[in-house]
C-alpha cells in the first residue's frame, strides 16, 4: 500500500469507532480528512444521529458538504469521542499539534472528549518528543518582547508567516510562533512553562489527553494508554 | 481633600519620579489620568526626552493630546518605569487589575517594565485581597465550555457586557469573564492555575509584579517591597 491507501485505510477504520446518537470531534489533516468521508459514508447508508463538532474551517467545509450535522462547540454538554491527527505523538502519549495553526481549538475541543484518538503515519511517532517546530498561539500585542522571552530560554522563536511571505493571523486574531527545537526533553515541565508566560495563549503541548493512537501502516497498530 | 484632589496630589508626585530619556509605562484609570497630565506639563516646562508605551487607547488619546512621545512596546527594549493603578492591592504586593478590560495589554508593559509603581486610593487595600471581581481574558470559541470549567472550580464566573448589553470585547479581541469570587486567600496558587487553563489567555491577577504602591490620601503613604 501507498501512503494514501495507508493513510484511507486508518480513517476508514477509525469510521467504524463512531456509533449511533455520538457527538463526534472532528479534528484536521489529511488522514482525517479520509476519517470524514468514511463517517459520512456511514451516517448516509446507516441513518445515523451524529452531532459533530470541527476544529477549522477546512474541516467544517468538508464536513458540511457531506452532509454531517455540525453544531458550535458552545451548544453541547460534551463530546463523545475526537478523532484527529497529530505532527508528533512519543510512546508516553505526548503530542505536538499546531502545524495547522489549529492548536487553540483543537485542544479545546481535545479536552472537552471524554475519548481521544490520534490517526498518525509511522513519520508522526517520535522518541524522544522533537522533529518538529513546537507551535505556540501568541498575542499581537507585545509580540516582540514574547520573542525575546522565548529566546531568553534558548527556545528559537520563528514567528509563522503564510506562503505569501505575511504573518499567519489565526482563526483567534493570535499570531503562531514556532519553537525550533530539536527535541522536547521534559513535555510536561516545557507545557506548564510556556502556560505561565504573559503573552502565551495557548502551546502545541498535548500532554494527558490522547487516549489511543492508531498508526498506519501496511497493518494498522493500535497503541492504548 | 475630596477624593479628586487626592488623587490629582498622588498623581503629581507620581509625575516627580520620571527622569529625563526614560521610557515610560503609562497604565489607565482615573488617578493615573492625573499622573498622565501632569507628566505632559513636565515634558513641556523642562523639555524631557521621554518616550511612552501605552496599555488602553484610552490612555494613548490623552498622552497623544499632550504632546507625549508614544511608541509601539514592540519598538522599545524595556520600559524603565510604570505608573499604572489598581482595582485591589493587598500587603504582600499582590493585585487584581483588569476592572477596565486592559489587563493583558497592562501586564504586558509590566512585565517588561524594570519597575512597577501603582498609584491607589485608600479603598483600593485589601486584606485578604478581594472585595472586587477577578477578570480574566478568555478566548471566545469555547467560551461556555470555559465558563463551566470555572464554575467546577466554584469560582462563579460571568460574562462581561458592555452597558448597551453585548459580550464585551477586548483589544485582543476575546472576551472577559469575572470570577465572583469574596476573597483570594492564595493569589499565587489561583493564578497559577488559571494560567493552565486551556481557554484563558490571562488573568487579573499580578503576582509579584509591583515595586511600590503609592497611597492617596490627606497625606502621601508609600509603601516598598
Amino acid at each position: 500500500m501507498n501512503v494514501d491507501e495507508q493513510k484511507k485505510q486508518v480513517g476508514e477504520y477509525a469510521a467504524t469507532l463512531i456509533k449511533d446518537n455520538m457527538v463526534v470531534g472532528l479534528g484536521t489533516g489529511s488522514t482525517v480528512k479520509f476519517f470524514v468521508d468514511a463517517l459520512g459514508n456511514r451516517i448516509k447508508e446507516e441513518n445515523l444521529k451524529i452531532i459533530a463538532v470541527t476544529t477549522s474551517n477546512r474541516t467544517a467545509e468538508q464536513a458540511s458538504k457531506l452532509g454531517i450535522n455540525i453544531v458550535d462547540i458552545n451548544e453541547i454538554n460534551e463530546i463523545d469521542i475526537t478523532i484527529d491527527g497529530a505532527d508528533r505523538v512519543d510512546n508516553e502519549f505526548n503530542g505536538i499539534k499546531g502545524g495547522g495553526a489549529a492548536l487553540l481549538q483543537e485542544k479545546i475541543v481535545a479536552i472537552n472528549s471524554k475519548k481521544n484518538i490520534w490517526i498518525v503515519d509511522e513519520t508522526k511517532i517520535a522518541n524522544p518528543l522533537g522533529g518538529f517546530p513546537l507551535p505556540v498561539e501568541v498575542v499581537k500585542y507585545g509580540v516582540q518582547q514574547t520573542i525575546k522571552n522565548l529566546e531568553n530560554k534558548l527556545l528559537k522563536p520563528t514567528l509563522r508567516k503564510t506562503k505569501e511571505g505575511e504573518i499567519l493571523v489565526t482563526d483567534n486574531g493570535n499570531y503562531i510562533i514556532d519553537l525550533n527545537v530539536v527535541t522536547v526533553d521534559n513535555p510536561k515541565e516545557l507545557g506548564e512553562w510556556l502556560s505561565q508566560q504573559v503573552g502565551i495563549v495557548e502551546h502545541g503541548l498535548f500532554i494527558n489527553i490522547v487516549d489511543e493512537v492508531i498508526i498506519a501502516g501496511d497493518e494498522i497498530k493500535i497503541i492504548k494508554k
